[in-house]
């Protein structure tokens, strides 16, 4: 048998403990699967006292993770701390230095970091791995870095936070508010210490740059990423779009246009019944299209214990064959630097607002959005209890968000709205 | 720039020039994942003089596939004429014995003869990959090889032949009988030359093959498959189902258990609004089930010039890099030859029988169910046109197909059948 595979772990919470059970739990299965064995010989985490769910009295203990990613006997430095600076970025960069591997399931600090930490890793001849970052236990970074190679990825999306699409399954289910319904998952600890991580749309857009940097060849690009959270999303939107048949989901696009790059994390209606539609409560769901392959999905549990350590353990047994791949699945220096593109493919457009009721209301806002160039689909006029305003839902056809913009300011010049109108992109799935 | 990596196509179907297109319209792009050019230097086919889709001047011609993969000047040999035996087979194994790696596309040839081939393959340290073997363009071979081999595999299922589902979805649709729909397909050319291969289930328990020895260790046993095609499954089932929230899916299922291997391919009802009974038309999907990553399903394109190309050309990028894996994600030897396990799992059943319409009919049909030990979950009678007989459909509660047998004969022995009885096996998904 040939000599065994040493990790080095570092962050002993929920992922790290679920990376202990698995080596211990299927050590034969492993070595079988990976042709070596595969050990841990050393772990770190900031309290060592604290009583975990895993026997650790084989392994050494390392207060610091920077000594641990420097030891000899480590050959793969696992970094489960999370946090896109610190103890996390630190030990990673001590780990490539040192000419380990590095497997890691941190979005943040690739996100921020990863072109460095790829140019680094590749001048020591160390990897990167990072299939646990996106999507917890969904095989998608290797889908598209290996498995659909052949492609030239045209769109990339995906619904990547399972707390916001709890939140707004919740919503629709229970016909609750979304402050209601925050508040539940708080009390349930759905939510990251700081919320907006999660609700608005930071940790998915972290994801989405990831991918997106594998799909178009581009250097990661974070801060490029238009991103709008789901806090204003209200039960209204929610109940008015299933009536067009339609549901929003937090969803996250990457495409390459003729114009550069978009990149978007942003609240997206899209129809009930495609499989996006269908997306249950904490499960995640990624699309890629490519021009050979047609629309490949991708579904399954985007976090917890089990889930994110396996895809942790899928990238360590493909070290342990032998599997070496640049990080974003081309060579560093090879990455370009996207133009970012502002403007959005065309898309058709939800627009929901409340009119005054009185003669020409409607036609007033019909002829701003023909003017701006836009023309209506679908349009419904709700009953109005108290007789003075009517609620007005119009599925316009394909457009521009900058049309859209122009017709939103043409609506405000009209005088007949009776509240600010809501505009969602009904993304085509 | 390294040398390149120079393929030897055998079969220049729709799948064979599919591959010729990425290769050529995409040099730069796959020559920048795979880290090295990747061209063809020569083809094989069986008629020369045929118009064909694409520029093959630049490619020396063989006539015989066999000397194509003895040729020096090739790297990978690229199989895709299809068939478990002939020039497939033969130019296969004179691949495999000049050292040569092997992409194929071929699930006949690897659900016979691919423990000896991976042994022979083994032996000569050449690769075999066959990632467009199942399911077309969904990265799925790699997804359970790679992306979850952390995890103990529980079951795999899928909806694997593209025609299968298209005739069971069209029948629904249309409301028309099999026979119609089959005569349908048969004229939009979706058959195969001999159609048994789709409806019998045969082609998709190829794949199941596959999919079973990846997943559980087990040397590929084909024969081993409960086949069961879609020819007797008939429109009043589709109805009767669909009132019961249910959907009829020619499903394969792969499942470990305390009595062995079982491996199915059959008619099996899914819930309608789960993943498995949303698929429409000709897509596939897999769905496999992990230890710790719980449930992850695949969807995309099962056959098609794209696609399966797309597939293709992702083994021969891996080849490219270097990634060097066992045909079957373990050392040939170390797959053992499986149990085969008889009864299947147990599992709600739907019956669907017509009882004639006299008193204490209904009671027959229960007492021999609970004789059985079989539990009545949700029965229906329904209206009788004829007022001499009467359908009746019975969802039972868990329960093993033995069971149900027992009852089906003892339904024979009460006197009150109007007709033979159907039992379907509810999968649970």
């Amino acid at each position: 048998m040939p000599d065994p595979l040493r990790l080095g772990l570092a962050g002993l919470g929920t992922v790290g403990i679920g990376v202990v059970k698995i080596v211990q739990r299927h050590a034969d299965l492993i070595a079988a699967r990976g042709g070596r064995p595969i050990t841990i010989t050393a772990v770190s985490a900031r309290d060592r006292t604290k009583n975990r769910d895993a026997d650790l009295s084989g392994y050494a203990w390392e207060s610091d993770p920077v000594a641990l990613a420097r030891r000899p006997d480590v050959d793969v430095f696992v970094e489960l701390m999370g946090g896109e600076a610190g103890g996390a970025k630190a030990s990673v960069e001590a780990a490539i230095a040192a000419g380990k591997d590095v497997v890691t399931a941190n979005k943040a600090l690739l996100a921020h970091h990863g072109q460095a930490l790829a140019e680094a890793a590749e001048a020591a001849g160390a990897a990167i791995r990072f299939e646990a970052a996106v999507a917890g236990g969904i095989p998608v970074i290797k889908a598209l870095t290996e498995g659909l190679a052949g492609n030239e990825i045209t769109r990339v999306m995906g619904v990547m936070n399972g707390t916001c699409n709890y939140i707004l399954t919740r919503m629709e289910s229970a016909g609750l508010s979304y402050d209601q319904v925050f508040e539940e998952a708080r009390q349930l600890g759905y939510l990251e210490a700081d919320p907006t991580l999660d609700v608005g749309g930071i940790d998915a857009g972290h994801k989405l740059s990831l991918l997106a940097s594998i799909a178009f060849g581009t250097r990661v690009s974070f801060d490029k990423v238009e991103l709008e959270g789901i806090e204003r999303v209200s039960i209204d939107d929610i109940r008015l779009a299933a009536d067009m048949g339609l549901r929003i989901k937090l969803l996250g696009v990457a495409q390459m246009t003729g114009r550069g790059l978009e990149q978007r994390m942003s609240p997206c209606l899209v129809p009930v019944d495609s499989p996006l539609g269908q997306l249950p409560g904490g499960t995640n769901m990624v699309v890629i299209e490519g021009d050979s392959v047609g629309q490949v999905v991708l579904r399954g549990a985007g976090a917890g214990q089990g889930p994110t350590a396996s895809a942790v353990m899928a990238d360590v047994i493909d070290l342990a064959r032998g599997t070496r791949l640049s990080t974003f699945g081309r060579p560093a220096a090879s990455l370009v630097a996207p133009v970012p593109a502002k403007a959005t493919a065309p898309a058709a457009h939800y627009l929901r607002m409340t009119l005054q009721d009185k003669p020409g209301a409607l036609a007033k806002i019909a002829t701003a959005l023909g003017e701006a160039g836009v023309s209506i689909n679908r349009m419904r006029q709700y009953g109005h209890p108290d007789a003075t305003t009517a609620p007005v839902l119009i599925v316009t056809h394909k457009t521009t968000r900058d049309a859209i913009d122009v017709a939103l300011k043409a609506f405000a010049g009209t005088g007949v709205l009776a509240s600010e109108p809501v505009a969602l992109r009904i993304e085509p799935v």
